[in-house]
């Protein structure tokens, strides 16, 4: 399935795989978009990878419209993702039997293409290194707050993933709060019980005494008026800087980035985040900046597209499970 | 005041400052402590230096009379120490008008000698590092647990500051406790300010209603018998587990080590703090060993016959400001 025109310019194959969408982006080699393209997540590993390697299909033919050749593909996905052999470690419910997939291995032989596959937070925070406002610093924190919270520490624009593979995984920093829901891991004092999109929305519904509404009607609520809905939204903000204060003083880095629905999408709660931040710091990191990238969702997308160039290159990145060139 | 056989073997003059005692020692090459002093740390900044000065003559004398020469001097002290200039850039009360001394110039001038200086948990990190059991793990998380509570992140046995010299400083983490006095910092939902010898002792205080003992004290009650000084002392370990859980999902390490006071003197706490890590962690993380060096009280004086060796060797370690040999 390797694009035809292989004497054009080269581009990249970016695969975010996520709970409910897989989004998917042709990608050159100055992070210009080309062509989007998604499908809903299908139910099962194998269906999965199906419809992967159906819009990299996709996407090479729209290349070969273009005239450029898709190089390799670069894939975020759920889970802790084994580096020597692509295959996924671990994984939460959040993609039923995803647990053991060999992602890289499959992908290959379905695409005939070099897959580099990586956990879809630290390819979000690769891609989050790319941007204009991040990429000057060298060690930075990125921490995502979505349907769960996770993490990256880059250093240089790498993600490090630490001797368990766990660096940055900051859901289960303990917070003097009780989450409104569990933490993945079943705890209530646990960062992720509190600032993640369904704790936030759980937490309104019982400040309201409803039923568990999705946030974006929550955050719709505070923006009409909803002073419930802006208390909720708020707090969580100003936990999730507090903690990361407190982080910031033991890790020690450049900035820090936040990226995940819940911070791309609602600017009242990165606001809070950022302030208490700022109050809490010691004073040496108060001028640590918390930032959004501009470049928001793509981020996943460039991010792939990074491993992708680098599945190529031959150098495995210390953060990357590559199944090689030789197919 | 160099060591007048200049050429005997080389030995390494190690200076801690604490709060109430100034303790040094003569090193050699091979770790082993030739000879031990100390004094009480007398008030004021020039004082300190003072006496400092008179330690390292005194150890210099010693060491004519072995046959060994001191090459430099190590100093383990409070407060950040800029790697610049060696010259404490902040400091808490602990030692009254210590910030903005020049320790090395200073000390450098008193004694003749090359003087390496860095901060004293960075410094008893270091010497945690040449432990036997902790010198395998090329990632480590030092933790100090004494009158405060302090750390250092060790990479490949080297002090990894940061960018702001901030790295492994863990008092400031949240927890979900009210200490029962405030963090160094003011706040009380910080792990210093439930987890550092005297919250603890002021926990006993507060439990029993009754005036703050030592925590030595309080120690021997729970030995005794004393059901509320088991239970304030195993909280607090306890509560330094959880932290250290969640913390080190973030960071994730090889080895976690524990030094200061509390942890070296109190293995209820120790104990606690390391089943309370092992049942919270994270599955893969479960297994990172919390480690208590038994080299002790010794690891302070280690650590800077090390960082003294790093003068000489004029490979200044980025952990340390160093005065070099040009005296």
């Amino acid at each position: 399935m390797t694009s035809g025109n292989a004497s054009g310019r080269r581009a990249w194959a970016a695969v975010d795989i996520g709970g409910t969408k897989i989004a998917a982006g042709l990608v050159d080699d100055t992070g210009r978009i080309l062509e989007r393209t998604r499908v809903a997540t299908p139910a099962g590993a194998r269906a999965v990878l199906d419809a992967v390697a159906g819009l990299v299909h996709d996407l090479c033919l729209h290349a070969d419209r273009l005239g450029v050749t898709v190089r390799a593909a670069g894939v975020g996905a759920p889970g802790v993702i084994d580096p020597a052999t692509a295959t996924v470690r671990s994984a939460t419910d959040i993609l039923p039997g995803w647990a053991g997939t060999p992602v890289g291995d499959e992908l290959r032989r379905r695409t005939g293409l070099p897959i580099a596959v990586a956990n879809d937070v630290r390819v979000a925070a690769v891609g989050t290194a790319q941007d204009p406002a991040v990429a000057p610093h060298r060690e930075v924190l990125h921490v995502s707050i979505g349907t769960g919270v996770g993490g990256a520490l880059l250093r240089h624009g790498a993600a490090w993933p630490g001797p368990h593979a766990s660096s940055g995984e900051v859901a289960h920093l303990l917070v003097p709060a009780h989450g409104a829901i569990p933490c993945g891991c079943g705890r209530r004092d646990h960062l992720e019980a509190v600032v993640a999109g369904p704790a936030i929305a759980a937490a309104y519904a019982e400040r309201r005494a409803v039923d568990v509404l999705p946030l974006t009607e929550v955050v719709g609520r505070m923006r009409a008026g909803d002073r419930g809905a802006d208390a909720v939204i708020r707090a969580a903000g100003r936990l999730l800087g507090r903690a990361l204060a407190g982080l910031v003083a033991a890790v020690d880095v450049d900035a820090v980035t936040l990226g995940g629905g819940v911070a791309l999408n609602v600017v009242e709660f990165t606001d809070e985040a950022r302030a208490a931040f700022r109050a809490e710091a010691l004073p040496p990191l108060r001028s640590v900046p918390v930032l959004v990238p501009a470049t928001g969702a793509d981020i996943a997308l460039l991010g792939a597209a990074r491993l992708a160039r680098g599945a190529v290159a031959g150098h495995r990145r210390n953060d990357t499970a590559s199944a090689g060139e030789h197919a």
